[in-house]
């Protein structure tokens, strides 16, 4: 019988590539508007590049393309795209459409719910906590709690030992195959792919269900459940 | 004749401990409401005297206060304190009334203007960037260029020589007299006392003009030139 739910949270909460998008172009457009002399695809292509090094949670991004470009941090231009990327981040960071009436109505159904995130603490809890969803989650692991990345089975295990359930008694749902899926059988959890926050162009997850709602969980719980009624 | 006004920044341009105030807050109500086990006031408390010894610029003051209360950071209180406080920073960072329109009054006027703070670069022109005025100033001088707080003549005279001013062709404004108005005479400039922004109830300034509003700043220019014309 399904007690719990374990979610991922880029791109199965909240749509994080379209986020992060939104905050890079504004705080180019505005670093260009306070004096950065290189063309917005060439500021995009550096940053890109930079996130694709220091990987995507990087602080730093700007301070290193001012260092890459000028050999020092220009402060007016800098401060410039700060200020423009929070703003931005901040409008664009929401959860995806259903989300908050499903979690709603997963926790009437009385499912104890679960975050498993490979972000960092701080990252994955301001994320939360920006989008007013910090007191949904009975447990919340991220990479500093466990050290290892899904598809690794610790998060996975440390989540469960958490919410004192066993693996058959959850659903876990996320957006990458590879590592939500893969990691969460593994230990033998029934698995959801959120086909909604795809960005490989899946084409065989792997997992029991693929939806492109959220709220299309519901159903699932219901569905699993049915047979003990 | 003035052909030039060097501004102090917080408490003179923004009110800085306004927003500090309104910030702190906010960041206190949301810690609580996320778990913190302490009243308003032991938190605002706490969180008063960590600024008092770590600087009015201290980025991990919530980190600080987690650690000193439960020797560990608890990121779901500390993500709350910490969205809360950048959407009371952003509500609350403004411009004085009449900031804005004396601005543009003096640019118009073909004054030269400049910005010394003692507060370190990125600070300084964060809050420039937050409230769009990184584009108004001919010079930004901060902490990080001179190493010399005020009432230190470095900072002034590096503003002069970035604006290729006289100091008797210099008008400063600012609201900490025994920074800001004996600095700017100690080098020979005129100054204004930003009485809006004093936080220390001065009786006397010391300074040539004392004002009540910014905006007193176009008379006092007017005068200043008269006898050249």
């Amino acid at each position: 019988m399904i007690k719990g739910i374990i979610f991922d949270l880029d791109n199965t909460l909240v749509d994080f590539m379209q986020m992060k998008r939104s905050a890079v172009y504004a705080a180019v457009y505005a670093m260009i508007d306070a004096g950065l002399e290189i063309s917005t695809e060439d500021a995009l292509k550096r940053i890109d590049e930079i996130y694709q090094k220091e990987g995507i949670e990087y602080q730093q991004v700007f301070d290193t393309l001012m260092n890459d470009l000028y050999g020092k941090v220009d402060y007016r231009i800098m401060s410039a795209g700060i200020v423009a990327y929070r703003k931005a981040r901040e409008a664009a960071l929401k959860p995806y459409p259903k989300v908050f009436p499903t979690i709603i109505e997963l926790i009437k159904m009385g499912l104890k719910l679960a975050v498993v995130s490979d972000a960092p603490s701080k990252e994955a809890w301001l994320r939360l906590s920006y989008i007013n969803f910090q007191h949904f989650f009975d447990v919340v692991i991220t990479y500093d709690e466990t050290r290892e990345r899904k598809p690794s089975s610790v998060p996975f295990n440390m989540a469960l030992e958490a919410l004192e359930l066993k693996a058959d008694e959850c659903l876990m749902i996320g957006d990458w195959a590879d590592r939500d899926v893969v990691g969460a059988k593994s230990v033998g959890m029934k698995t959801v792919f959120a086909r909604y926050g795809d960005t490989f162009d899946t084409k065989f997850p792997g997992s029991d269900y693929d939806i492109n709602c959220i709220s299309e969980l519901v159903e699932i719980v219901k569905k699993e459940n049915s047979i003990y009624e």
